[in-house]
């Protein structure tokens, strides 16, 4: 591709900034590339752009297939549009690496808003190496941020670890939740509810209004119960997770949702939101250096020739795992020494 | 300490296999060590009794402090004792590693349970290196199933990832839970409920008795809305968690606790069993692996004089996380060449 020969990382940066989207684009796929080669490139383009980068709304946003996830960011992000702000949306997307990805055609399932100049839509990256959608992902905020975008949708289909992925890169993580059918609630997805600072009942127009009323009623009640997150959890100390509704058809609830999103920035506060980053950032540091410490593990040829027999002991109790790893860490020493 | 001495690893096995309770405390003892001389022995300790081990069931048991763990594990073990089972308990504790732990006094707060012959009770290890305590009990583990206990509760206080750990080294996992004082509904720690296949309401006895009925009834509903577990969660598939009552002190609930045991175990089957403590065993293989790489790489003297101040760095935004991450890497690479 174009985009990925040599190019002078200061020269883009500037171009970004200035507000030219093509070099946006370039900017993006250059942090996205998988070659070994580009990654320095793109290391120094993320350290131009850090000084730049900061100023915006970072909003994770998830729910399952169906829920009206690309309904819900075309309304809402036309409606941000009409207050003023320059909306990006990125995704995060796992499953991309494997097939073609669930998250397909991003220009068409929001049509609106990608024709729009104050928008900016970029698809999910497609594959790509280990931790590697999730870091790609986080620089590309960097990105659009330097760029002027002053809110950052980063939507995922919730495949694999995705949503902690995206819960660890955003300010507030909103989780979108269709109307239970007739009783039947639709079950929470836990280990993500915990995550979310807003619980979003969508489709609450028409035939389900009542049905979306009656699942956010549910659903309060479920928090309640589940009480406050165990010390330690990424949601935000003094903030309580919201219900909200809304219908992307009938363009209702998003004002409320955004009033929600200012007061839950309210709530963090600026020294909030920088502690927040900053420990996300640390966090990205270490998982940076265990996944390049395995992926060297192995692919280390002496480990990875005897990890396959080793794991079927250790799986058949023939070897404890505490050797087997005694023993692969002894061979991984060996061939560096 | 006497135990820590060299010892021949299979005499010992031996010892231990034959019922000589003095050999497995020293057993469990040289497991526990954090000798790195110790090491080797205890390796081929638990290389000797793996043959002889995985015939218990091994339940997990959580609960916040106050919920009545011990008077629940003393109640429920003194009972599998009079059904002809051996009960071991074990403990993983991770703040015994800062303090003297929260789990003090095994023997005194289990005192009838303490003096049968037919139970075992192992006081949580203390002190010790990274990701060591859930290692050492899951090599106890191994040990007393060797000296023919049947029934092994591994207790955890539920500090940091222990709950975690303790799901991961077990067949089943039992959540204590007080009944709520009034209207209040005690809060349900979130990630653990997931982890749990039933959720046990103690102290259902005398004023409390109608409170952990109502508690009960509120858990169950809380169960149906939070749905079944997302994919790969540890949970089995087609089991549904069960909420019960107990009274450790009236002695109420423990038959229809060990009926569910049975009911799950059987659930599960011999082959999903054996599929759950292989799966267990291969990640443990890969954690010691993460562990010893990560500890490895942060006690290198080459690293640990730059992290500091790159962490620093990235977490106010003058590094990027990878960027850090790559110097790091790079520098522990030097360091080994």
């Amino acid at each position: 591709m174009v985009e990925s020969r040599p190019e002078d990382a200061e020269r883009l940066a500037g171009a970004l900034a200035a507000g030219d989207r093509r070099a946006l684009a370039r900017a993006i796929t250059l942090l996205e590339s998988t070659r070994a080669e580009d990654r320095a490139q793109a290391e120094r383009l993320v350290g131009a752009l850090m000084a730049k980068a900061g100023g915006a709304i970072r909003l994770g946003i998830s729910g399952s297939p169906g829920v009206g996830k690309s309904s819900f960011i075309e309304a809402f992000g036309l409606r941000l549009l009409e207050k003023g702000h320059r909306v990006a949306v990125l995704a995060v997307d796992p499953s991309s690496e494997l097939s073609r990805g669930s998250i397909l055609g991003d220009k068409t399932r929001m049509p609106e808003l990608a024709r729009n100049p104050g928008a900016y839509i970029r698809p999910s990256p497609t594959g790509g190496a280990l931790g590697g959608v999730a870091r790609r992902t986080r620089e590309a905020v960097i990105a659009v941020e330097a760029a002027g975008y002053d809110v950052v949708l980063v939507e995922t289909v919730g495949v694999g670890q995705s949503e902690t992925d995206v819960a660890d890169l955003t300010d507030m993580f909103l989780l979108l939740l269709a109307p239970g059918g007739g009783d039947e609630l639709q079950g929470l997805k836990k280990g993500i509810v915990e995550l979310a600072h807003a619980l979003i009942v969508t489709k609450a127009d028409g035939d389900l209004k009542p049905a979306a009323e009656r699942a956010a009623a549910d659903y309060k009640g479920a928090l309640g119960i589940l009480g406050p997150g165990a010390p330690g959890q990424s949601r935000g100390g003094a903030w309580r997770p919201q219900v909200l509704l809304c219908s992307a058809h009938e363009r209702t609830g998003l004002d409320k949702i955004w009033q929600t999103v200012e007061a839950y920035r309210g709530t963090l506060g600026e020294a909030g939101l920088r502690d927040r980053r900053a420990r996300q950032a640390k966090r990205w540091m270490w998982r940076e250096i265990e996944d390049g410490l395995m992926a060297a593990f192995k692919s280390d040829p002496a480990v990875a020739e005897r990890a396959r027999a080793l794991e079927a002991d250790v799986g058949q109790g023939k070897t404890s795992p505490a050797a087997a790893a005694a023993e692969l860490m002894q061979r991984f020493r060996g061939s560096r020494a």
